[in-house]
């Protein structure tokens, strides 16, 4: 399936080869890639995609804008003379808040970054317009939509549970990024309205992601695990304070009381949500994804039997769930295509 | 706001005057209207949408297909001849489910129809392909965004509250539809997922309109007052058998104590639902309609406070609640945007 992201060199190139640039700056790892032959990718078949050149490294201690905008700068220039060509779109998948089409960041927890013009640094300081920047849920979608597990399906939702919870949509072929630019933010829905709701790093209580997601998952069940209830968990784990979700899904999975009951009270929270939104948006293809599902089997049945259980019928009928298909380079990739699309003129 | 809606007669017409009809096929009514000026209300101003012709008439008894799809074709032939042009593109809004583009109805519980494809039989019956099926309240929404309250934003998101709950999406100025034909069916998104979720006619349990649709609402308050509660809404009304949604909202505004308890249990459902379907969309523009809202302005404002706690921030921003402003030939004004769109050729 992943074929086409493995690398191939070639020398020089020229546009005709349909070249993009994708970066994914997310909290830990700033990733950037040349890729060519996209319009063949999604012609043809995806493994046309060429992945030119890419580099990968850690985003480090100096997170001011300044400096991110000059060492992205540099990647970039590298990328381009790579190819021989500086008229090269150029897109970047960001973990945070983007407000608008130009790029502007309303925050990035990440980067702890407030109201920062990051589009217009980057292209002030690359002196191209060509440059875009993207929710990076959002171009992850967009290449499991245009190359991956979605592939030319027309309205598709996709939904990643990692440490949070982050979703993005394809509706009538076109990535829906809503009037401010904030669409898709499935992971600060509400769930629980009472006063028994949890607080959620957005600042409100409720979200499923505060339910669901891995690092309130394993948060809460050290907490009560350190507070005097008893799992499995904590064997499989070598201790309280190494235990994470997978734990709880291998102790869920042998019939652990604590497991099967946190699981038996979030999981219904997700599945409702995903339903919800299937019965919203009436997607061909929902896609699960992110580092926490896959290593949560146990979980992810209880979710899907929830979802089984709250969906539309209609919405249900033609309803295909498929697990992400592109792996860690879909930002990458994802950018790329967007700048492509948005910039080749 | 309506007065393009007010009828202005011409005498004959050519194709140049951008006409269309539209039909609305509801549960009670069948309205059905020949418009001119289609692109000139587009461009320029609503008021600009000349209504040449119009009918209505109740739906009636006789409710089969074959029927329905004889009296259609007389109606249309005959706003056809009225505009002395036998080409005018043809949309009906219809109250029921439909699957794909087609105009194959899945159900309909006004018409007691069950797959019947009745796009196929009325191109046949009106020898012309150039006619289009839509869900109802995607025609209304259509209209709206088109000419109405939402005029040309890119993203609108419309929720009318009558006896049951509809919905309609626009999102990057594209009515959404969804891969089946049905999406934006947020009366059936789930609200409640436990034992006590309230049945709905849908056949599942736990929908929001389960709830605060009027339907249900009147219904639920009726047979409590029967059984005992007691409410201010009884006197207003002229006895417990005559209670309806605006009753109890009269009675809330006189701080009567079994409303005021029923709006804080389902107000804040469809509030969150709002929100949710806000965050999810990031919409410029949340259009409310519907016959029960503007009749229950004690229940509006608590939907909207909690919809105000629950919306994600920063879709909240620049977000606009506004009224429907096309009224009841909102109906026939969409079908015929939307049938314009597609068969102008």
């Amino acid at each position: 399936m992943n074929d086409f992201l493995e690398g191939q060199s070639k020398p020089t190139t020229t546009s005709s080869d349909a070249l993009a640039i994708g970066i994914d700056l997310g909290g830990t790892n700033l990733r950037a890639a040349l890729y060519a032959g996209i319009d063949d990718a999604r012609q043809t078949d995806a493994s046309a995609l060429v992945t030119l050149a890419e580099a990968s490294s850690k985003v480090g201690e100096s997170r001011d804008p300044t400096t991110v905008v000059r060492r992205l700068g540099e990647q970039v220039r590298e990328l381009k003379a790579a190819a021989g060509n500086s008229t090269i779109p150029v897109g970047i998948g960001f973990a945070g808040m983007l407000e608008g089409k130009g790029g502007f960041v309303v925050n990035s927890p990440h980067l702890h970054w407030n109201d920062v013009p990051f589009g217009r640094l980057l292209r002030e300081e690359l002196a191209d317009e060509r440059v875009g920047v993207f929710n990076d849920v959002n171009a992850v979608t967009f290449a499991e939509y245009t190359l991956g597990s979605g592939a030319r399906a027309d309205d598709v939702l996709a939904v990643f549970v990692g440490t949070g919870i982050g979703g993005g949509l394809i509706a009538g072929g076109q990535l829906i990024e809503g009037a401010t630019g904030c669409a898709a933010e499935i992971g600060h829905t509400k769930v629980v309205i009472d006063e028994s709701a949890r607080p959620c790093a957005c600042g409100l209580r409720g979200c499923v992601e505060a339910y669901v997601g891995g690092h309130y998952l394993q948060r809460r069940a050290r907490g009560e695990l350190a507070g005097g209830a008893r799992s499995l968990a904590v064997s499989i784990a070598g201790g309280i304070e190494k235990v994470n979700p997978s734990h709880l899904d291998k102790a869920a999975a042998r019939g652990d009381d604590y497991s099967l009951d946190l699981f038996a009270e979030v999981a219904p929270l997700l599945g409702t949500v995903l339903a919800n939104a299937v019965t919203l948006l009436n997607p061909s293809h929902l896609i699960l994804g992110g580092g926490m599902l896959s290593r949560t089997p146990v979980l992810r049945d209880h979710v899907e039997c929830a979802l089984e259980v709250a969906i539309n019928p209609p919405a249900a009928k033609q309803l295909t769930i498929v697990d992400a298909a592109l792996g860690g380079r879909a930002g990458t990739v994802g950018a790329a295509l967007l700048a492509y699309d948005r910039y080749s003129y």
